[in-house]
């Protein structure tokens, strides 16, 4: 598994920097920044002596950019923005993994995983956390939930390295790709039964969020891409069919 | 447990500041200090909402002072440390613990616990590690073990505060009976789609293992069960559709 750290929108180039030293710690490399504060000598002082990883971090225009390539995207959500995005999380009732839980799922995979960091005042946005296959959230009091930037990321690193230790028979995470063609075909198919359209984004999502869950791999990717073909096909073939006999009344 | 945050000499005030949040973070708020830098300006703006924390601090002249009424002492040290310590871990012959490992120690334990954090260039000295019941170290990488002093601190609180119990979002999981459902109408489908026959079994638990492994809750299952239905009935209209202008015919 590589990690990719996406930091959207960073706000100080101290924590900018102090996530890079978190990162070389537990041994990432992989910084990516969606439109940053400008760094300077103080990101420059914090990063210590993992200057190299901020030096070496590439800075995208905007977070569709930063995720080329990501099999599986990993968002961070506070507790203060369960409140805020809580119509959205009511919505989806998607249930938020913790540190720990996210470290096991990701146990023994392969693949490319995005995670996503967002500004230090508001999080990831709506439009942001609806781009991730699974959400992390670390659990703080709620006397004070928001912990610093850099803290969460820290936290973050520290249970996900101790993937590392292991290396058993690593499965094939489902491609970014096959994901992104689950998901026409699926919108395709509701389409063609008929279903209610103001529903279907939210349920597109939701199918979407299930499947991050359950760390889809690459051979369960390509059979729910035959199962959804067969349906559609068998229901494409009854209208050909019906048309045929139309057509030859 | 109660938990005692002592910081032996630390350096830099906005790093006691940093070390004050994570606390307040994780629901802790004992901080003590030995011999440290003036607290200013930076250190409460690092302290952020928890500047409460760092006020009610208690400033000491010596660890051992510090260390009055304490029933367990935990000492933290770096991989750096190891070396420089190299001959008084070999005699004293303690293992150092991982943060989870002690956390799993302490699990059930009364009593007040210090967790020693020492100074930010150089850590505990021999003499304030030979106080110290416990030792713990949290696990970096050898190109670049040094952790920032705050960070180490907040991945200590977020380990030892999951003894608490969490108090995490509660999601109804999906009933069993809904997943068995679940499985009869997936099943009636793939036998209208013409599903291979000999494929049907395999497929079944790769859907069932994938629902599983997403802790699929009950609301997502009745979402999908719709999903399931709309299709069948789509495909039966087509059908019988058809079927009646056969009859017709």
């Amino acid at each position: 598994m590589k990690l990719k750290v996406i930091l959207v929108e960073p706000l100080y180039d101290g924590n900018v920097g102090s996530v890079a030293r978190a990162m070389k710690n537990f041994g990432y490399h992989d910084l990516v920044l969606v439109n940053p504060c400008k760094i300077e000598d103080y990101g420059l002082a914090m990063a210590s002596h993992a200057r190299d990883v901020l030096q070496m971090s590439r800075s995208f225009g905007s977070l569709q950019q930063a995720l080329q390539g990501c099999d599986l995207v990993v968002g961070t959500t506070g507790k203060r923005l369960d409140e805020a995005q809580h119509h959205l999380r009511l919505h989806l009732r998607v249930p938020c993994l913790t540190p720990e839980e996210l470290a096991k799922k990701l146990y023994g995979k392969d693949g490319t995983v995005a995670l996503l960091l967002g500004r230090e005042d508001c999080g990831l946005n709506s439009q942001e956390l609806a781009l991730c296959d699974i959400l992390v959230s670390i659990p703080t009091k709620s006397e004070y939930p928001v912990m610093n930037l850099s803290h969460s990321a820290a936290i973050l690193f520290y249970e996900l390295s101790q993937l590392d230790g292991g290396e058993c028979n690593n499965v094939e995470m489902a491609h970014g790709e096959s994901l992104s063609i689950l998901q026409d075909k699926t919108r395709s198919l509701l389409a063609e039964v008929s279903y209610p359209p103001h529903k279907l984004d939210f349920t597109l999502l939701m199918l979407r969020r299930i499947l991050g869950r359950a760390e889809l791999t690459e051979r369960e990717a390509r059979t729910i891409l035959g199962l959804i073909k067969r349906t559609r096909w068998r229901i494409a073939a009854r209208e050909d069919e019906q048309a045929r006999k139309e057509n030859g009344k």
